[in-house]
């Protein structure tokens, strides 16, 4: 469990709170919010503000005076229509902030995502806590064979038991010592922004990180895509869960239009209208890298 | 009057709602939700949704788990301490979403803030409303004597009064015609994107703004300075009175440390110096150049 | 023609001059350098500086020490690769810095690509120039029938003559009251920053305009489309013609699989599997919109 | 040394090159061009491509079609003037692509100015190297007793030398079970995305990373401050000697109106003027707080 009794107690307080407010309001992100979504052993996910819902994208793409809304059904038809003809500023009417704990090698990858705004919690200023990702056996992946930059099948047996016992036990040194030479009992105590150094990639971190919906679209299309790692995967997930209670259009737009739409280059096409027309086309007649003519393999017949 | 009877239903229709929210409400800010706050003849800022207090800054520089106020005082004196220090990504953590109702040739000056969302009415799509910005006779001001850049006193009589009737006659003749090139009775109608052209800077456009506090504390610090042109001003000045309202405790931070500050260059301070230890400095002994000088006097001589 | 004498003598002698580096040069870009490109009758575009060629997409993504090619088709290869999946932070180390004149309401429409950096020619500082964009006659077209925003054949005859007729008579009148309102002689003259609210948004302006080239494409993406205003598209194919000079295997990857690529909707792709394993699919049996279907159909039929 | 043979080899054959161009060229960066500057114990920047100088500043703020300089002296003018009013775009004209090899714990500070490019060197792909930072025996300094988030005095004798211990024995043990996890001698070998995660974060890693040179001000603005981490401090040392030779006039600017420039609260300008008046200003008669009278003495005080 990721959290202190301490920490449940203040998210509970939190939940417990309730006030009128004029603004909009997404029933389906008033249940989310505080919650803390469980990712990985230690992480989680959870709302701590939003800002706008489906219509909000419709009236600041209508620049209206009221809500905007001609109809629900309206609403969704904007909604795919912008999405699909790449208007991103609508959506950027939206915003979420979101409190996220994850091991520091995932937050290195988030963090190339820049358009958004963060505060993390300060290792110069504070002391860590104890706790490090140490994946589920399953998830103790073998060197991809054919990508360089993936992972293939589950180690097993002997293997994996030793990685476990690696990372565990280097885990585990690595803090010991972290927590033996800032002490100041008995001795000056090493400056945390110089004992953090000693500390490996897999222990946790926090973070608020605040974002605009197109933007945490875009972060999504990459991060909760089959390639992503899967470390970062699951925190993508997670976030398409939330996202789809609050933006309900939007989300199905997104999922239609981005994360199961495909992008055909010019020679592709060509290919399609040509083997629609009843030619019989072959990598070799394509005009296709081999590598090309795979992919696009992969987006004419049944996955 | 800038708003027509049904946009004022509209944004009273916004008003009387409230819902129960468990997000975080500022109550300042509920009070100016959607009032249109007029500024020039036709102008106007609403407030269209907000995200954070006060309070969200410091739960977020905590990155907290709860609400993260220790206590009231606490929360302000670190709001004070973020703000002189230039930490800027807490300050990040607020959100506020305007709708604007301003002369072109002051939008154009906006936008070269960049770092904000915007969704503009579309003069390609819809037909532009005949309101356009006509100054005041105190603000017909002639041409800066000494600043190529800015303006003096107000013109007088005879030149002020022709002023005023060349700006209100051929605003109305080039939209005249404007409406008689997209006029389709009769004729095929000249493209609304096309047909813009001939419109002048002063008329009205309008769009939805949304920002985050510390860069629209950065705008409000260039905008509302008494070198701004006035008629961006009055938009800065506008936005001052609601953000004092949304997060007081960093308005009064931003206000002491940014809008009232004054930065002094090492040279002014060696200076200083001199002068508190007693010598009796003048711009030929000071290092500073004669424009400098006359910065460095305007700081440290009551205005 | 766009330019003085002086302006010419000005951009021919910074031709004439040229010095040693150590930088990477990219040759077709060296022969642009400083050519004002004429577009529309008074603009231009004309390059001032650029940072890095193909290779240096190359070398940054792998993070190299030297010159970071193996081979140039090896090159190729990986820059292809690259743009296929998305990867967008190599192309970000190019960089070009270009000097552009256009009417100001192009201006506007691109200016909202705001990850750039821009300095434009101050109206507040200085007076404009009595320049303004009056369409060729073929160019002065009829508002559409089918899109809302966008234009549909030219106007005929009388029509097309009443309408030049407009703005040539329109900018004329507003400039010589913009002389008028500034002059100074006999008068106090008006401030810069208020006169030039008389001005139609036809007027050129100029600035210079310096972007990543990862951005440069998703400007020319949306600027280069068809459905993109031909004003500003004339811009955007001037552009394509220079990167195609200066990184030919990065702008050929964009043409291939961004300008001349489609993206096929989860549903698309559905229907494609079925017509591909013979069925006879209609827009009834598609499960797409009538819209989403003339898309679709655009894409898989010779144009 | 930072460097390997071969490296240093693929180095000098870049600084050998030299091609003609049409381009700026600043003789200062000439000189620096590829040359690793060593920054810590096995780090370095070095200079791979810029653009503009001094004169380009210039050149841009005028708008101008040629050079746009009009005589040395004008152009320092102009460039304190713009550094002085906070003009930022003329700066972000000129471009700087550095190669930085750095420890991650600094990277993860670095990484937080956003407004840049970056390519790391990536740990999914590729094996990191067995080099990690070990502070020289004068920094491995105690934490500090007035400030949370600051180090002290250097740590004696036996204290330091077990930090010293701990620290290298901590990287060789994780760093030789990284490499015992990604073997594929006998065994599948873990993937290299998920072995990355037992090194700790005072390994180096490696970087191309590209700014303007505004941003790069307001970076060094921050990390060459001297309540930065010394481990990121050397770092902006190092670019801070860069820029001082590529851009003159900027960087002397830099130095008097940010890195030397103090900033004075309103309530501080108020007491400056009654202390020059005269007046005997205590902290009680001051209106500051007993924290903000100390950073007030600073400022006026001899340091």
């Amino acid at each position: 469990m990721p959290l202190s009794a301490d920490q449940q107690a203040e998210i509970e307080a939190q939940r417990a709170q309730s006030q009128p407010t004029r603004r909009v309001v997404a029933e389906g992100m008033e249940d989310h919010l505080y919650t803390a979504h469980q990712v990985l052993d230690h992480g989680f996910v959870r709302v701590i503000d939003y800002m706008g819902d489906d219509a909000a994208i419709c009236q600041a793409a209508r620049v209206s005076y009221g809500k905007g809304t001609k109809s629900v059904q309206n609403d969704e038809g904007l909604i795919r229509y912008l999405m699909r003809h790449w208007h991103s500023t609508p959506f950027e009417m939206c915003e979420i902030k979101l409190h996220v704990k994850l091991p520091v090698f995932v937050a290195r990858q988030w963090i190339r995502h820049r358009t958004a705004n963060v505060n993390e919690y300060s290792a110069r200023y504070s002391i860590l806590d104890r706790e490090f990702y140490i994946p589920a056996p399953e998830h103790v992946a073998a060197q991809s064979e054919i990508n360089n930059q993936g992972r293939g099948e589950a180690l097993q047996g002997e293997e994996a038991a030793r990685v476990l016992e690696i990372l565990k036990a280097d885990s585990a040194r690595c803090y010991d010592n972290y927590e033996a030479m800032i002490d100041q009992d008995g001795q000056q105590g090493l400056a945390r922004e110089l004992a953090r150094m000693n500390l490996p990639a897999n222990i946790y971190t926090q973070w608020y990180w605040k974002v605009d919906l197109h933007n945490l679209f875009h972060f999504l299309r990459l991060r909760a895509d089959p390639h992503a790692q899967y470390e970062i995967r699951v925190y993508a997930d997670a976030m398409c869960k939330i996202v789809s209670d609050w933006v309900p259009f939007a989300y199905r737009a997104f999922e239609d239009y981005r994360l199961g739409a495909v992008s055909l280059s010019a020679q592709m096409v060509t290919c399609l209208r040509r083997m629609l027309a009843g030619e019989d086309v072959t990598q070799e007649t394509s005009g296709l890298t081999a590598r090309e003519w795979r992919e696009f393999q992969d987006v004419i017949r049944e996955g």
